[in-house]
């Protein structure tokens, strides 16, 4: 891995847009690269409990913005970004994870018998309720990463978690996934007066200790 | 913000450590630049509910491996993060976050009444546990960022669930927060034989739709 130059600056310059400029489109490659910086995420034991839904279809937009208390980033946005988390995990994805593990690492499901123990393990003592926490903990780290990726690029995004997720699951026909949190991305509008608007964090002196 | 070069090659290289070289130490700007990722990394509302504590102490690494499943990472890496999250959020947490907005922006307490108003309707209507879980999600944005930001750099890491969240949080002396991951940061050992594993991910056809 070459030293690269810091990404500090990026994470300067993002922030949650308000105002997104409708007439400005993310090229179809872009989108791409960030839907792969989702696939990429990491996550507990890898298992991947989620989904991403790229929302362009404006009819949808509209149906899942009256559930986001009508924000509008939701429709004015060149695409949104759904991250919704696995409901549950059982037995059997967990053995489809093994399955996928042992084909990409040229193994057998047998050499990997220990891990899927203790996957197995893991989830057959968690109550269903758990498993959908922790699924969506996992979302979270995906969606730590789509915002850095995105910024990198000059994209603006707006992570939210003001909405309905039943009505939404709804609208998007999700059964087995729950959607965790929504993320318009686009350009920023020229009038968005968010964008200078100093960034508030609290000094490092407050939130990182050494020991 | 300039074109920069794509980070999906950084997200590639990465993979959950498990083999740390005890000899090689991240200089303290990179430390530095990490620890300025976690700091700057999204949150809801921008309400920053952690704490991140950069363990060197071996002493202290060593007793926090005894409640993480002895995994040597903990003591081996260059550096041990801990990230933590606020247990509850009160209505004076809220306050000092807006007061620290106002002098951020130059505007007045008052002129943010709203934005208070809402930030304090929705805690207060939150169950305590709610509120925990809650800031651990925002936790794992911050995990996300760190490990992203590690892997432009060069730098390993291995986000860990696998430890006793109590326990932990006695040795560090917490109260007001809770350990919600650690992540040992430094740089692979050479016999590490995961460094050449493939990465398992599930195709993009069955986690990422387009609609």
């Amino acid at each position: 891995m070459t030293a690269t130059p810091s990404i500090i600056p990026a994470l300067e310059w993002r922030y949650a847009t308000k105002q997104f400029d409708p007439a400005k489109k993310i090229p179809d490659a872009e989108v791409h690269e960030l839907t792969e910086s989702l696939r990429l995420s990491a996550s507990s034991f890898g298992l991947q409990p989620w989904k991403f839904i790229v929302v362009r279809d404006p009819a949808l937009r509209a149906k899942i913005k009256e559930h986001a208390w009508n924000q509008s980033q939701v429709t004015d946005a060149s695409h949104l970004i759904v991250l919704a988390a696995r409901k549950d995990i059982h037995d059997d994805y967990i053995r489809k994870f093994v399955t996928a593990t042992a084909k990409a690492r040229n193994t057998t499901i047998e050499a990997l018998k220990g891990y899927e123990d203790i996957m197995l393990g893991t989830v057959r003592n968690m109550p269903p309720e758990a498993i959908t926490a922790w699924n969506q903990r996992q979302v979270y780290i995906a969606l730590g990463t789509l915002l850095l990726t995105a910024a990198q690029k000059g994209i603006d995004a707006c992570p939210m978690e003001g909405f309905d997720p039943k009505k939404v699951d709804e609208v998007l026909g999700m059964t087995d996934y729950t959607v965790t949190a929504l993320c318009p991305i686009g350009y920023r509008a020229s009038t968005d007066k968010y964008a200078g608007a100093a960034k508030v964090r609290f000094p490092a002196s407050e939130i990182v200790e050494y020991c």
